[in-house]
């Protein structure tokens, strides 16, 4: 192997692959620099003037090492890892740290090992995370349970390359002894564990941080991110569909930057499809008027160097042979990536077959709960005043109120309020829990609105004005396993398939975005108001570690207490 | 072991160590920071305001990471690694990426493994390298070969960190199989090879870096140090006795100085006594005008990363409590030296014995030669020209020259001439051989030289103009186990014994030192010209990787050539 690429580095023999007349970013000195870069097997072996047995003039082009994300969950493209391949790859993504949260919340390690056995199959590093807060907290039924003898017994596995995210902070900063268990299981192993400690500051940090947790992907000020940096921790610079911290890099010096890398943490396959991954925000941190030579180094070198990944992030002989090609440093329009040697994409089409899926059964079929009927989602009421939760403007944080109600044969009036009834119906375990509260203020009229995607256990939310729609939703959802679904009071049922653990789609992006459309704007034309995205708003409203009242399996739970509470209020 | 971190960060339990009211060097954000630093076990576990069961005062001082030196020889200091620990971390190096390239040259891996099992006597982490060169060339006899199948058979032994500097470049870009067996071994038990290769560019440069090799500690002028950062190599900034690498931080930028890194390669214990170690470079590096958060990044950050020591050489969390305190950030001089969360030193004196020294059978009694007579060193010559060595101003270049010489009852006549006898013993294997040359210059007269330490196979270098001289101090080095002699015509012999492999003492340094001096002035009041250091410049007299002219036990050998030529000049 070595005697391979000294000779063609020496020029004894042909390259396999030749960028020809290329500027290239050289992130060790920290500008652009001339030359051909050869390309044997999965390494570069050198830079100058070399002849390759296949060649691609890059006159004009600017080439950069392969974009590395520090933080991403593949589900929430709502695709398959092929398919997310097929998206980020030709935007220049050649390595992913995924953390596959979502598929283990709801199959357990047999998720984890789907996202890595799928992944082979395409020409994207997924270094794939164990997740690390399975259930994301202890009052509400998952699809699996991970506790700190499943992580002992798991970490090891070949295709698991650290403990990620931490999510559960105060469990680590109180030393939970199954937390520590856990923290204890990835270091004896020699793996890293990834950190998500929103807001957290002072000794806390300094205690979580001694959990040996080395990254941050959830700072957004100054003073938190210059905290968490000083402290000896990554940060990440985050370019999610919704959750957005560039401003992050505003704090960058010439110092310090060497600490920071790129994440999308939750990107949609729709926002890749229309705006790119991180090309886009390289492009959009360059407009923000950091130095692109910088820019490109966080999204390179310094993601390799985050994540201990030897001879990658950089364009030099030895190197893995991770390339991409843009137009320029300012637009990052990009002409052709090079994933391990071989050329993976042009003109931003992905030059792979992702039509053959790994599909195992044990990520199919995970909607598992008995048939359900019409009187299971009556809502018996003591009084004439209830709680009921609302959405604050950005869709995940919802608020609570106390509204007037009135009831009848046993059950809560709808007719003539702007209430609907929410309901988290068990869908692993056909524990027959079922979770019920009111909702204010969505505009939806007529029906049930349904869906398998729930922070982070992943049971059914439901969201309506009829029991028998709601009977209908949940058990349409059961029928197509998992997914999105419309139920219409008299008359049809609509819905989309989510058929890989009720989270992402088998079909392609395209098949999936216009299903998706038109599902959408039904339930636009059904009275939800525009300011909610109809069914991903649903989906956050049993994420019981964001604030203030949320709905699980096991009943209504105000975050701030960090209890159940009761719908009644007397 | 995390919850004692964990409580004690929270400030639920006390650290064991407090530096309290401390100002910090904080290597990630790139400032100077005011705070308590606080330490369980080996440990760092937080910064803030704390309280300790042991405190220490730094008030007025600032608080850095300990120094890392990226390379080191700790033979060249002729002392004990617990002597050599006792003088290098009360100057503030807390860890040293360590060469055994001399003693392994003596004794085989029983060298490298005697540094391994010395060092861990003393509060200095010493990572060691296997040599990768041993014997440096095949052209000579040293103590032991480590071929290709050695390195497979002991690359992954415990106290082996990597590959060691890889010094024959032309073995790595030819390709050459057993090289090329090395380099694998390391990379298959995934352990880091450092480089040497000096002046080497281009494409021998891609093909050399192509046998996985990340690290250069030999390159001086900008050209040179650019070419190697851009090719992904760590370039070091070398602090050695003689080889004196400083400017070397005149090239570093905002953007490419974390590829730069501080090392001593060959620093001796004279020098470290009175002048420092890295803390001596820091000090130099400052009053150069390098911004000194820079410069101590380089020292500290930046080596861990060249070697991949996590968690180590920053102050947070989590992080190796290897820490010095010093008065500020221009003078460096060392308060106070924690080592793994332990005060190991104060006031720049070690606060460990060193009394008790490892001394293994197996790296004593080195000198492996049969009784030697005056007529093993006569040299006839055929006829009246002849080639003498003669040394460089600097002390490792040699130069050839063409004298005129007389020869009488079959040996070449010295009186009256400013020539000496130069004579090279094997000394590990009772071969009997003996390489015999002419020297130039060096002023002495009266007797013999000798020294045990030649680099690299370190046979006996003998120089005199006396043959029973001669003789006699080959035997003195046999008896004594190797070191130094002067053996004066019709009179006394004189030693000083390095008696681990005849290339260290087991005294301390100051006794060595004492020893050393008076042996120096003997050989300067016997003639020795001040310009040469008496024994060391002989030690250099036959490395046969250096230009021109050496003398190995097998004979006089053209560097430029790279073969053997005549002493006789037809």
């Amino acid at each position: 192997m070595l005697e391979k690429y000294i000779k063609a580095a020496r020029r004894e023999t042909k390259a396999d692959l030749v960028l020809k007349n290329a500027s290239y970013v050289d992130v060790f000195w920290g500008d652009v620099k001339k030359g051909d870069i050869a390309v044997v097997d999965e390494k570069i072996v050198g830079v100058g003037e070399y002849e390759g047995k296949e060649e691609i003039d890059c006159t004009g082009l600017v080439v950069t090492p392969g974009y590395i994300n520090g933080h991403v969950h593949i589900e929430s493209s709502q695709l398959s890892p092929e398919e997310f391949a097929s998206l980020v790859v030709p935007h220049g993504t050649t390595t992913v740290i995924a953390d596959p949260h979502e598929i283990t919340n709801v199959c357990g390690m047999a998720g984890a090992e789907y996202i890595a056995k799928a992944a082979a199959n395409v020409p994207l590093d997924v270094k794939v995370m164990l997740p690390s807060c399975v259930p994301a907290t202890p009052f509400e039924n998952a699809g699996a349970v991970l506790d700190g003898k499943d992580i002992e017994d798991n970490i090891n596995n070949d295709y698991i390359y650290g403990l990620a995210e931490f999510m559960n902070y105060p469990g680590v900063y109180n030393a939970d002894p199954d937390v520590v268990r856990k923290l204890e299981a990835a270091h004896n192993a020699g793996k890293m564990v990834d950190g998500h400690a929103p807001s957290l500051r002072g000794y806390d940090l300094n205690a979580y941080i001694c959990g040996g947790i080395s990254t941050d992907h959830e700072c957004v000020t100054k003073e938190e991110i210059e905290e968490k940096v000083s402290k000896g921790q990554y940060v990440h610079i985050r370019h999610g569909s919704s959750t957005q911290n560039l401003g992050n890099a505003m704090y960058m010096n010439s110092h310090n930057y060497r600490r920071f890398l790129l994440c999308t943490d939750d990107r949609h396959s729709v926002t890749l499809k229309e705006q790119g991954d991180l090309d886009d925000a390289l492009r959009k941190l360059v407009a923000m008027g950091i130095d692109p030579i910088m820019a490109v180094t966080c999204a390179t070198l310094n993601g390799a160097e985050a994540y201990g990944l030897k001879y990658r992030g950089g364009i030099a002989p030895y190197w893995q042979a991770d390339l991409v090609a843009v137009d320029n440093l300012k637009d990052f329009n990009v002409k052709y990536v090079i994933k391990s040697g071989k050329l993976v994409a042009k003109d931003s089409k992905p030059l792979f077959d992702t039509s053959k899926r790994y599909l195992p059964d044990n990520v199919l079929n995970t909607v598992h709960l008995n048939e359900m009927k019409p009187e299971d989602f009556v809502l018996p009421l003591r009084g004439r005043k209830a709680l009921a939760m609302t959405i604050l403007p950005g869709g995940v944080v919802t608020d609570k109120e106390v509204v007037e109600v009135e009831s009848r044969d046993g059950d809560v009036v709808l007719e003539g309020t702007d209430l609907l009834k929410l309901a988290v119906v068990e869908r692993h375990h056909y524990t027959g829990n079922i979770g019920k509260g009111l909702f204010k203020g969505y505009g939806f009229k007529g029906g049930c609105l349904g869906i398998t995607i729930a922070h982070d256990s992943h049971n059914i939310i439901l969201m309506g004005d009829d029991n028998e729609c709601m009977a209908r939703a949940a058990n349409k959802l059961k029928e197509i396993g998992g997914g999105m679904v419309i139920a219409v009071k008299g008359g049809e049922t609509y819905s989309l398939t989510l058929d890989i653990g009720g989270l992402m789609s088998s079909k392609d992006a395209d098949a999936l975005k216009d299903e998706s459309k038109e599902l959408l704007e039904r339930a636009y034309s059904m009275g939800v108001k525009r300011e909610y995205e109809a069914f991903m708003s649903l989906a956050f409203l049993s994420l019981s570690v964001i604030p203030k009242l949320k709905l699980l399996d096991t009943g209504l739970f105000d975050v701030e207490k960090f209890g159940f509470t009761d719908v009644n209020v007397d």
